[in-house]
């Protein structure tokens, strides 16, 4: 190892994460930046994870990405074609993705690009869909399609555009500095980021060719979809974490993910290994008419930002979200962050949270910390219905499984007793 | 007095404000609501003053209003005409309106309209200019002028053009709400609520017919104008706060604000009549090149923020405020509103704090309360140069006088002696 001890490792490791300049600089079809996507392929969300394996929002999301793409009409040939393995499955993050939910993502679908401009590396998510009938959380109807057709055709291309006026993207450490101050926590709460990004972006927009039909119905979407920036702040963390990554040392947590069996995560010293357990179950609140009993277990790729230790770590940002989620009031809210800290090396100078006495946000989960303490990273997530179709029934918290940390341990300890 | 105790009244005041519904409903020119400004006749931030008597600031922007209409071409021909006593003075709280610093409004500024719904009544005020060399902090150059006809000329029928397009304008008790918990206090504090606004506002003024030009300064000027909410927060406050005015009972302040010289304030129980003492000069945090010294006394209808119960009574709800101000930290913003709820009735349910562990903001300033504890209400102010012409120089903090509270006792006392 270059580092003289863990410890100089694991600074290594943060010093990327505080430096990194993650700028939202694109918006184009997922297959035009990531090339696996040119054939009949589905991006998921977490670990590995087969088709017969997956839970049933996931299952529902790829029937919704099937039809959009055309390689079937209805979700009965959807089915057929995936059950006959004709279908090849990669995870999001594999391809420098991440992906909400089950995030299944193919070829046509329009992914958000943030570059790091200090590693130079890029990072993609598919766009946020609003709320209700959404693809992410395994409802793939006509409405849900052809709203995913609308975000290649026009949404895409009009932020492409208007993104391309900007002096070099958009500045995201700067959208998180501000909207950190404002009760958002990137997770399940971005009301004040996007607001900001469509503040911003809104005279760019004007300045495009894009008709005026389009603007009404881009800036209309923006403004209703207060989630917007959930997947830009999970392409930001992607492209910050795997900036981190490159260090390739040290014992600090550089992703978190689910795939509704099992969770994962990978760690500074071990490159692209996945480390995993059987993933928890979310709890919260629940949209009327829907409980507990239909919550599906844990998934999606947006425990990217709890990595990067916004999120539940920030959850004192938030104080809004511990009533939204389920989890109390100030004092829950600080208790949570505090807690979190335990577990991480430092705190993000960039990111100032006023609610915290102006200390930063988590910085660098360190897998020691977790084992030695018990207590695991508290991810903030929307709860999908465990039938497809469905899709989202509430919101809540759930923790990162302990069994994924101890593997990592020990793979690390094996790995620096050589 | 038709309720059966002063407590009783107070209630009836402070059911009164949060029953309140106000909507902006629309952007005209001052002349068309106010027809006292049909003339050379101007509005003036305070309780009423002569033309001698106003500090440098407030002078300043009467020059530039008299060259904004075309009274004068210079500041030696509007020193002139205001020396000569050819320009009528009124408050701006004598007619419906309130203004920030010098609150100076002439007939063809653009007024915000704004409408409360459970009262009929309706309330204006200019707006924002954002920072800088502007109007209200007593600039008057060319820059601030031609500023002034473009915000009458272009943002202002703009905005008028797109609240027709609404369904009886922007709910503005939402915005508060919503604002309230992502860190503005709605007086030194607007970015979230401004940028809520920009991004209700926008789908609507692509609707309209104004040209892409317009619209491209439009909204780059409402993205770019982070304080633009706090003249609409100014109009609502205004416009819910004379509501409550008309239960005529009481002891519940139903209006602070400053000329400059002196501190007025209005009380439930006494109507029209204004108490008034010296002002304070607010202290705080300068621009570089600036200091103490160089602080206009405290000046402007911007308390009227203070008055329905945010602003600097709101400070745990905007902890970037306190710093900002000069304030202190996390735990200053805390004993700050702690202060304040100590000489108000209650928490307004409309307009929950998260950082306040979810506790209304405060509701009904009492002048008993005021008197019998000596604390006075916490203003959150910018700070003008005491020189005409310079403009802002720095935001801090100012107490109201206990002074204006006394003398508002003594003649509630009078009157419910008999």
């Amino acid at each position: 190892m270059k580092y003289n001890s863990l410890n100089e490792a694991n600074q290594a490791v943060i010093d990327k994460i505080v430096s990194a300049q993650p700028y939202l600089v694109d918006v184009v079809p997922a297959k035009s930046v990531i090339k696996e996507l040119n054939g009949k392929v589905l991006l998921h969300a977490g670990p590995p994870i087969k088709w017969e394996q997956m839970t049933e929002p996931m299952k529902g999301s790829c029937y919704g990405a099937a039809i959009f793409e055309g390689w079937a009409t209805n979700e009965e040939e959807a089915h057929k074609l995936l059950s006959n393995g004709e279908i090849e499955f990669i995870p999001c993050h594999h391809v420098d993705a991440v992906g909400p939910m089950g995030g299944i993502t193919s070829g046509n679908m329009a992914v958000l690009v943030v570059e790091n401009k200090d590693g130079g590396n890029r990072a993609y998510c598919t766009m946020n869909e609003g709320i209700g009938k959404v693809l992410r959380f395994g409802a793939y109807n006509e409405e849900v399609v052809n709203r995913l057709h609308w975000m290649k055709d026009v949404l895409g291309p009009s932020l492409s555009k208007a993104l391309k006026l900007t002096d070099g993207g958009m500045n995201l450490n700067v959208i998180i500095a501000k909207a950190i101050t404002m009760g958002d926590e990137f997770h399940q709460r971005n009301i004040a980021a996007s607001a900001i990004f469509m503040k911003d972006i809104t005279p760019y927009l004007v300045q495009t060719d894009i008709s005026k039909e389009d603007l009404l119905a881009v800036t209309k979407f923006l403004a209703d979809t207060d989630q917007f920036f959930l997947n830009i702040a999970m392409a930001l963390s992607k492209a910050v974490m795997d900036s981190a990554r490159t260090i390739q040392e040290g014992t600090i947590v550089t992703a978190m993910t689910r795939n509704g069996n099992e969770f994962g995560i990978r760690v500074s010293g071990m490159g692209d290994q996945w480390f995993t357990a059987p993933v928890n179950t979310p709890e919260g609140l629940f949209f009327t008419g829907y409980s507990q009993e239909d919550a599906n277990p844990d998934i999606g790729d947006s425990a990217i930002t709890e990595a990067l230790g916004v999120g539940g770590m920030a959850m004192i940002a938030a104080p809004g979200v511990t009533r939204f989620v389920g989890a109390g009031g100030f004092d829950a809210a600080q208790n949570i962050s505090d807690e979190m800290k335990e577990i991480c090396m430092d705190h993000n100078p960039n990111w100032s949270i006023p609610t915290w006495d102006f200390k930063g946000a988590c910085l660098g989960i360190d897998v020691r910390k977790v084992v030695e303490t018990g207590i695991t990273p508290l991810i903030n997530t929307g709860i999908a219905h465990k039938k497809a179709g469905v899709g989202q029934v509430g919101a809540g918290t759930v923790r990162a499984p302990l069994g994924c940390f101890t593997k990592a341990l020990e793979a690390l300890v094996e790995k620096y007793a050589k």
